[in-house]
């Protein structure tokens, strides 16, 4: 692949950032007027559709050797698993928010970032460095700190005040979302398969889930609106197609890090564009800037210099003047060790 | 000089962290029942009299070489500048406050963080790698994380709103405030003179321009309450007393950092004393604990460790089983460049 990680990544954060923005958008009064479960759905099958059309094209472009494709069911079935993965976590989500109000959710979120570096050393077995590892804390902590209630504000937090389950859950909901992403992870980058004949794999299980989930709104709502595909479209308007688009394009470009990329490459995109959204939000919605946003951006901005940069020019010294000869000498030293 | 300096550094951070918590211990019905400007000259009274003697100490039983002294005036006159910055940061620090409230002036403060970093490298020409500059950030950051006004306080945070003379004047005195900590820096350790010697120089300027303090606040009321030395103990407890030792002492340290450690230690010290009591004051005066306390906490613990760990520590990746061949070739490479 010739497209560079951070090309991706940096297209990631703009889209996931409008995501949030578009979705505000798309609301009227203060409320969708279309059933919000069929966005996902939709999403799924855009990206199912894009999925096909791609790996049609390569395998009538490119030679047999570049689309390969593993059809054996002891393959395919294991794509079912970050589905079954994503059904787990909802259902501990919505567990997790009749223990604790929504905005202590939100900050337990950003546990996700810390479990997610753990399970990608216990699972991928990648090896961080002890910087590598603070650098991951801070950015957790960074995105933290961007969301911290301001003076003034309605609700206070009651970050220290929940029942003992609700922080459970809590830690349970940021284990799975991060199990998602690295079993993700390990199925893109088990074997050389064509990208697009395993997202083909990955969106059929997504979307048959989707329905599965209609379904079950239908059921427990006693079909008293009506079976769900009868109602699809409704109160759809050209923000909530954007919305559709934007969520299935940032799931592909998502899929692509897994396979080129990593994990922690995707935790930087979506944290930097959550700090992006809410930037974004004081020029659209005249959201006031607080002080801790801005300490938050800088925290996540040295974070991301600190995993990203090439470690000898963090701790290297500055050389000056006076220190020439010691470059002298340490190139003698390396011709010596090349040798 | 046998003591280690992170000893100092430990017992300076208590010490100055006992300071605010002393202080407030002193008050009574929320005010000081004595004048609060003879504390300052008391504990340099105090440093003055425990120089003198560790001064006369070390003459009487060190040989004639350890005791280094130089009295030429053209060295002694340079002691005077520390306090000369003092004074006129002291105005400064007044001006500002009539453009910023305290809260502004307070999280203003931790700008001096960063300008001892600047000036450290400007005058005293330490060399710091880009990993020690992100740390000193980060300090500065995590500090101000801690003083976020959160959710429910009285007054608000009024951090973009005020004049922009108040924010020039802070960072002049930032400024100021760093300069006389990086020339008090330069000028022990600009020869071997006895650590006690200068300290002698440094506070009998310090006495005498606090003595000058205390007579111009009489001049000032025309002396409608009699001359400070009539009065000087007016009011005066236990803790008061505790206060001015505690001042002296923590002022002692700090020489003796200035001395054999740096700026950058000291600026370590009293931004974890600030953290320590802001925990303490959760348990002594029933402070409602903060997220941002406990997220500043992290980055300052995080963004010490950065700074003063040793560098590959940091960014070598942890050794596994498979790695063995490598060290074994590391060791090689070694004996090598050894020779």
């Amino acid at each position: 692949m010739a497209t560079p990680w951070y090309f991706v990544a940096v297209l990631l954060t703009v889209l996931t950032s409008s995501q949030g923005i578009l979705t505000t958008l798309s609301q009227s009064d203060g409320g969708y007027k279309y059933d919000y479960a069929t966005v996902p759905f939709l999403a799924e099958v855009f990206k199912l559709i894009i999925s096909g059309l791609f790996l049609w094209r390569e395998m009538r472009t490119s030679s047999s050797a570049a689309a390969r494709i593993t059809t054996d069911w002891k393959s395919v079935r294991l794509f079912v698993i970050p589905s079954l993965i994503y059904l787990i976590h909802n259902n501990v989500q919505f567990a997790t928010l009749t223990y604790v109000d929504t905005s202590t959710y939100q900050i337990m979120g950003n546990l996700k970032i810390v479990t997610t570096g753990i399970l990608f050393r216990l699972f991928l077995k990648r090896k961080l460095s002890n910087l590598q590892w603070m650098a991951i804390g801070l950015l957790a902590v960074g995105t933290t700190t961007s969301q911290v209630k301001g003076c003034g504000e309605a609700s206070c937090d009651s970050l220290f005040t929940a029942p003992i389950q609700g922080y459970l859950l809590g830690i349970l909901s940021a284990g799975l979302s991060a199990l998602a992403g690295i079993y993700t992870e390990f199925l893109m980058k088990r074997n050389n398969d064509s990208l697009y004949w395993q997202n083909l794999q990955l969106y059929t299980f997504g979307s048959l889930f989707n329905v599965a989930r209609l379904l079950a709104d239908d059921f427990r709502l006693g079909f008293e609106k009506g079976p769900w595909w009868q109602r699809i479209f409704d109160g759809y308007s050209i923000t909530t197609w954007m919305v559709v688009l934007n969520l299935g394009s940032t799931g592909l470009l998502v899929s692509w890090l897994m396979k080129y990329a990593d994990n922690i490459v995707k935790v930087y995109s979506t944290s930097m564009a959550m700090l992006l959204t809410m930037v974004a939000s004081i020029y659209l919605f005249s959201f006031k800037p607080t002080v801790q946003l801005f300490l938050g951006i800088i925290i996540c901005i040295m974070s991301l210099h600190m995993y990203f940069a090439p470690p000898q020019t963090l701790v290297d010294l500055p050389v000056t003047n006076e220190a020439h000869p010691k470059i002298l000498k340490q190139v003698i030293v390396e011709e010596k060790t090349d040798s």
